[in-house]
């Protein structure tokens, strides 16, 4: 396989650690990085991170960036939402370029923003491009994953995904994230505010049922506090027993009343384990567990790079991690 | 989806299982049956499994059945082996139908049978076909499984794939045929005999490499019993102390010397657990676990059937279960 050169679209946290990994890839190259961040317009990608280059300067000019450097790919970090993430695809696939974008909504948006979804495969059709929305949740474990393990099942009756984490030696901004240490009336007001939303459990059931042509009535997505059932203390704080100790959130998708798939994300400084596990109920019966569960941190990042090299493989259109042939780690040799 | 007609070449005991599992899958319907053995040839499936249809006869003549049937599809479950296969596949590809089978060497023919492999893929290509080996393993739990959850990590040393089977509560000619109370003489006469190979590491190590783009120096596939450490009981037999309770099969595939996959199929009644474990050394590091392991018997047929809506959705040509879009169960309702 040739170098692929890659564009950088949203020099955030995320795009600048996604950047980052791709240096330490062979047969991988940042070619350039697009902000509309007038913060970032001008800044050398080496002024955010110092193992980068000092040659790539942060640009607002998509079109002047593509004409000069000429990428293969763009790597898309922007938002989380379609309504937002929409115009930003067009653009880049207007330009011929394909899309692998860590946008949750755009994971499956067939069902939540069609319409869309419908203008993005469209213009995506037109250009002769793939667009994919990846990560590792949405994206893998919750959808793509448990979507593949049932391959070995002649009948699915149902599909439970838990995803576990223990919080508690995480970086404090984590754990204020999953609202560790709230009192439960600060909690509800964060979850009113929706700071507390992990964004794309109904997009990864929606991907699932697609996949195995269930037609769902409805599906929910609540959140609720962990209670600290006691004190809890932790290397960085104390949590008086009654107080949250982090956050569950819990979707389901029915059909005739009947939760055909259950995804429980939970994430708190009180849990004694993390592990992602799948239970599929069907023939047979499969109970899978990734012991201590995946570091969601770096697999973002290598799952969003991983699967670069698919998405120029995948037919043109909006894809899923499920319709393009499977991701991998690759080394990309010469 | 429409209704997808299938033609079932080989009515062998799996190519009857199979048969069996697709009447009980909506919107799949066996429409034609193909085996050369004359002792079939003429009898009807219903004399094979009283499940199955009355109506279909087992026939001799593809070209007739297919011209009849007008198969969508055909599922050719004969022998293991791509000397034996690729006249078979050729035979139905130039009749315009896609293949998927059970051929464990087919799975990934690109090194050990490269010739064949590009006949088979020339052939697909030419008739706008594709062509794909399947199966729990070769074919899912030992290669493509691994292979997907590597997605996540951004570097990978090594592969280890533990499949352990507690073969205690297995039918007795399961436990025959791992070689369970045999003496160490007889054990070893069998495996010349190549009567205890399990068909399929060297293929499934293969399958990975080429996915992430290692390329192998060299592979080995190594035999040796399980010794019983002291007498064993099981409900079917007695085993004398020092006696092989079974079988274990490790591949190693080497980089530099270094085992960069090993792949450990072990199957006895002397096992404490059956599970089917995926280890991934790198960044980050991965432990999965199918608690209880996957029951190859049902698994076999199910991704079988599974795969058949894929292959007719892949590109052209000979195809492996790493480069077809996602495998899953699915309800094909119309």
């Amino acid at each position: 396989m040739k170098n692929i050169k890659i564009i950088q679209v949203g020099m955030g946290p995320l795009g600048t650690k996604i950047a980052e990994f791709i240096k330490n890839r062979e047969g991988l190259t940042t070619v350039a990085a697009i902000d509309k961040n007038p913060d970032l317009v001008g800044k050398s990608l080496k002024e955010l991170n110092e193992v980068l280059s000092d040659d790539i300067k942060i640009s607002d000019d998509l079109v002047e960036a593509v004409q000069h450097r000429k990428p293969d790919v763009a790597v898309l970090t922007t938002v989380s939402d379609m309504e937002r993430i929409t115009a930003q695809v067009q653009e880049i696939v207007s330009l011929g370029i394909p899309v692998v974008s860590t946008c949750e909504e755009l994971s499956y948006p067939w069902n939540n923003a069609c319409h869309l979804a419908q203008q993005i495969d469209e213009s995506a059709k037109s250009n002769k491009v793939a667009v994919v929305g990846t990560g590792v949740n949405p994206g893998f474990l919750m959808d793509s994953l448990p979507t593949f393990l049932t391959s070995v099942c002649q009948n699915v009756k149902s599909i439970l995904v838990n995803r576990y984490q223990d919080a508690q030696y995480r970086r404090l901004p984590f754990q204020k994230k999953i609202g560790a240490g709230l009192t439960l009336e600060e909690f509800n007001k964060r979850k009113q505010e929706g700071s507390l939303r992990h964004v794309g459990l109904t997009e990864s059931m929606q991907l699932i049922a697609n996949r195995l042509g269930w037609e769902l009535d409805n599906t929910e997505d609540i959140i609720d506090p962990v209670i600290a059932e006691n004190e809890i203390v932790t290397p960085a704080m104390i949590i008086p027993k009654g107080n949250a100790t982090g956050v569950k959130q819990v979707g389901k998708a029915y059909i005739n009343g009947e939760a055909k798939i259950t995804l429980v994300f939970q994430a708190s400084v009180s849990e004694t384990e993390s592990f992602d596990e799948i239970l599929i109920k069907g023939d047979p019966e499969i109970r899978s567990k990734i012991i201590g569960g995946v570091n969601g941190d770096i697999a973002t990042c290598a799952i969003t790079i991983n699967t670069i090299s698919q998405v120029l493989n995948a037919r043109p259109g909006l894809r899923t991690m499920a319709d393009i042939p499977l991701v991998s780690y690759y080394e990309n040799r010469n």
